[in-house]
């Protein structure tokens, strides 16, 4: 099986194409504006005071790859593209005889090159693999790549050749996935190579870790095909689940693929958010237990959605199965979505279940520099440590990447929206809005696949298709060089529940519809959010929501627990019938600061 | 009115005749062993190389007071008796000629007196002095007092006469309320005139703080007559408002008198737990905003709950107020008795309202060294920072103190237990037994009391009784020589909710019978405590409770949310029905290390 890369894909209208032109047109510009102002350019401009910080590089390198996908589908992007070449001339002239090549060891410590494992050379070695892959493939100018291709032979040399390095493994995962990606786009065999060095020293000894966490932080407590737990700092850990996957892909290891297999169900089955999110722990960002998902406290950091995101994309390579995709709708329209707001300039690092603004006050209350530690009530336009923002960047411009796989005459649609898609073997057509209906309409033309695989959503009880289910898919046989059909999914609103082994969850129920979760806010319903409850067996209206117009707002009836004087009394039961005015998950915050929660107590 | 001393009462039997016997057999000798393996009293024997800390002196103190009110009651402890006079050999030996005497600042700062205001100097002097009233009343010897006396003297001087200290308010609060005790047991102006001079300047102008807290810490963000919320560090919050009160009650000083009015109101309305304790929050040991009660992480301090008591106590003193004694009896029956082990060996330091191992687990699973900040889930017999074990000690050795007050003529009745109280005034016997029922029976001889009110608990809906009832007491007017009656409060088991602005609490209720709050402990219950609901018409039966013959456990109906594989599903509604075990909220943790719960999802 291969994914069909975004670079086929077109979209047409509807609600991904609004997203995926804010993107393009708005979030793009204005991380650019925000890392100018953060010196971030600075630093691999190698300009005289800059500030720098040990990852610097990986921010400018993940929005190089959002630019490049963008001029991939687009063309243009004149500006960008001479941004990124005056930092390709900057850093060749400041790179370093043997190829090494990074802005803050170069500037500040060039004497510790390759020491410490967990300061993240390798990882933003990784990112500058990542965009120069891209750039080139987008632009085919050759300096940048050049230059990041240099720098691998650099790390080859320090690392398995000539061992001067003074560490093993890297502390922050992410060069095996891009070596992968590296050895993929040029079939040279000593990029596979140098990533089964990465993948297969990992976890094999002790190597200096940071104080704070213990070797389960970078995934090192055991030997990659060991691992059963999802465990540690969740980004690292899903950019080497990602790495594993692919290289398992790639070379056919079964022993990494079953890794991969547990890795995976273990997430899904005791460790993922409803909205998609995981690592649930702001300690660490890091998977914690099994059935951990704490909501108001929920971690559950953007890049670590788009990690788990990579990481189901990757594994849908594998062979057919719908639990990829499933996964993937999860984080595109929860998780993925609520990193951004709806005007496309400011992001969410974290994406708490449950805004409680008390919960602020409280530690305020106790002392203004408790701060650093406070919830996340807003989305900020940048962070000190600004991993996700560059991040949504290149995966909202990659995005197409997620429709459809294909194995000889077999073509699998995975993901749905307004669409073309046109390959070498088909010419297809795609209307289908996941935000408001169910109802998908497919059409073929100049088609050569025979058979075609639909992947029905998990939340779809009942479809209306002339297709033939095959366990999660809809199956059309013996398909011509035309071809069309209309699916109903049926998509309704629905109550989910939470398995009774999360603490937080138990006697609540989450509002959904399709694909989409919904919430509460203390902007539509000014009561403490935890004093009401949900009617499960109540009619859902769909409403106007104002400023998101592909998606509805949705009403259910409700109670509300009557507030009394003082703490304590004998228990009674005096309540008030309410209306609750439920909005998409992941268009929280956008308005007023207020209360917002995803679970809520049911009747 | 004033509050009839623990010197007037005796137990005669049943539930707090064995705590209180406890305490003075097994408790009070287990801080003594541990305090003597952790160098607290080798400080104040400044022996060579003795660890020495900044509050060692406070700990030894309390343990001192505690002593002291045993001998007052039962004569003997000779060896104790040796060890303080011991102390008090050393302390005359090595204290300056000022008068100054600290073991810290002594042996390790001896040219930083008085200089820190965070450092607890006066804190430590305070309950040197309360120590040293109580050993001097118990035993007659005079030298522990007049070294504690003398060392008055000197702070007056060093404070007010010469202002050679460089801060003019303890960043922990004692010394005022202490200052009072000896005031009132001396009648000496100057140590109320010293007592006036702390609370007055208190907060009147910016003096330096610790850094991790704002200046609320220490109630210094106002002057104490205009502090509206209770805030900050909770047993410094209430060690102030009790010497708040009793200076308003020593004075007349009205504008004193409503500000503890408004700050017990605060506490009572918006900031205690069902079980009496106070400071919900960890970091800072502190009050927090109103509502915010929070059972997994409740910090509830048993000093704090001390503190709460005693402040009540003080109150109680400015005229008949039941809720006094309401908040007395709550503290008593839950916080106060869940401060030590069944056991009397181990302490207490917070006293959570929920346990939930996972959440345990989930740190550890993290970083080993995240543990400084895990939840308690057992009790100890010393910690570090040990001032609980001897605050323990001193006040169940006056528990006493609580049962009566008076008022000329009138007698008033708070608690209820099986005791005697003889003064000068009455013989009193009276049989209560509050664990089990709500009976009281109330016999006096050679009473020259004329008139006598009975607290009617704030549980009581209805009570059976010869007496009339008015507002919160049953009055019995006219009395004679000799006089008894017997009263009902139809104690029976029944459920509690809470404010619904309390976002924990929601949904759920606590199970109560009388004064006291009961608990689901996993040992009893082997389910997820979350995902268990009880039926608030459930049939309540009593059993028997092992480990506690004084008390019952309680059996209620529940239902039981079934497990299911995965996360998520469609919500569904399948339970079955359970038992649900409850036993006393005090006697958890007290057999294995497992789960517990006071606030239960309702049915």
């Amino acid at each position: 099986m291969k994914n069909i890369s975004f670079c086929d894909v077109e979209f047409e209208g509807g609600f991904w194409k609004s997203r995926y032109d804010l993107n393009a047109e708005v979030s793009l510009q204005s991380v650019y504006k925000r890392f100018e102002e953060s010196d971030r350019f600075n630093g691999l401009r190698f300009k005289e005071g800059a500030k720098v910080d040990l990852f610097y590089d990986s921010d400018v390198a993940k929005w190089i790859e959002a630019v490049s996908y963008l001029i991939e589908k687009r063309g243009g992007y004149e500006e960008e593209q001479k941004v990124i070449d005056g930092l390709a001339d900057a850093m060749e002239k400041h790179r370093l005889k043997s190829g090494y090549i990074n802005s803050y060891f170069l500037q500040k410590e060039p004497q510790n090159l390759f020491t410490r494992r967990q300061d993240h050379e390798l990882y933003c070695a990784g990112h500058l693999i990542e965009a120069a892959i891209a750039y080139r493939k987008a632009t085919g100018k050759e300096k940048f790549y050049r230059i990041v291709s240099d720098y691998v032979d650099c790390i080859e040399r320090a690392f398995i050749t000539e061992k001067t390095a003074k560490f093993t493994t890297c502390g922050h995962e992410e060069i095996e996935l891009a070596l992968l990606k590296l050895y993929e786009y040029t079939s040279e065999r000593k990029y596979l190579d140098m990533a089964m060095f990465f993948l297969n020293e990992r976890g094999t000894k002790e190597e200096s870790e940071y104080e704070f966490v213990n070797a389960k932080h970078d995934q090192s407590n055991a030997p990659v095909r060991a691992l059963k737990e999802a465990e540690g700092h969740a980004v690292r850990a899903t950019y080497l689940y990602t790495g594993m996957s692919d290289a398992a892909y790639l070379t056919g290891d079964q022993s990494l693929l079953t890794a991969c297999r547990t890795l995976f169900d273990d997430i899904v089955g005791k460790k993922m958010y409803i909205t998609g999110g995981i690592g649930s722990s702001r300690v660490g960002e890091a998977f914690t237990v099994a059935y951990d998902l704490p909501d108001l406290e929920a971690y559950s950091e953007s890049c670590a959605a788009i990690g788990l995101l990579l990481f189901a994309l990757s594994m849908q390579r594998h062979g057919r199965n719908a639990r990829y995709g499933d996964v993937i709708e999860r984080v595109m329209y929860n998780n993925l979505l609520s990193s951004t707001s709806l005007n496309g300039r400011e992001f969410f690092y974290e994406n708490p279940l449950e805004i409680h603004l008390a919960s602020v006050d409280k530690q305020t209350s106790i002392a203004p520099q408790a701060r650093t530690a406070l919830p996340i009530v807003h989305r900020l336009e940048v962070f000190g440590c600004s991993c996700c923002p560059p991040n949504i960047n290149r995966i909202f411009a990659r995005i197409g990447d997620v429709f459809f796989s294909e194995d000889e005459e077999e073509l699998t649609v995975n993901q749905f929206a307004d669409l073309t898609m046109k390959n070498e073997k088909t010419e297809l057509t795609m209307k289908a809005d996941f935000a408001r209906d169910g109802k998908v309409e497919l059409k073929l033309k100049n088609n050569r696949y025979k058979k075609i695989f639909i992947r029905k959503p998990i939340w779809c009880e009942a479809c209306v298709t002339t297709g033939k289910t095959e366990g999660d898919y809809i199956v059309f046989e013996g398909i011509g060089e035309t071809f069309s059909t209309d699916i109903d999914f049926c998509m309704k609103p629905y109550f989910a529940e939470c398995n009774p082994q999360v603490r937080d969850n138990c006697g609540r129920v989450a509002l959904c519809y399709g694909p989409t979760v919904y919430c509460l806010e203390g902007a539509d319903n000014p009561w403490p959010l935890n004093s009401l409850r949900v009617k499960t067996d109540s009619r859902i209206e769909k409403a106007v929501l104002a400023d998101e117009g592909h998606f509805y707002a949705l009403i259910a009836e409700g109670m509300r627990d009557l507030p009394f004087d003082g703490l304590y009394r004998k228990a009674e039961d005096r309540r008030e019938k309410v209306q609750l005015k439920f909005r998409p998950y992941w268009t929280f915050a956008n308005r007023e600061v207020c209360d917002m929660a995803v679970w809520i107590r049911r009747d």
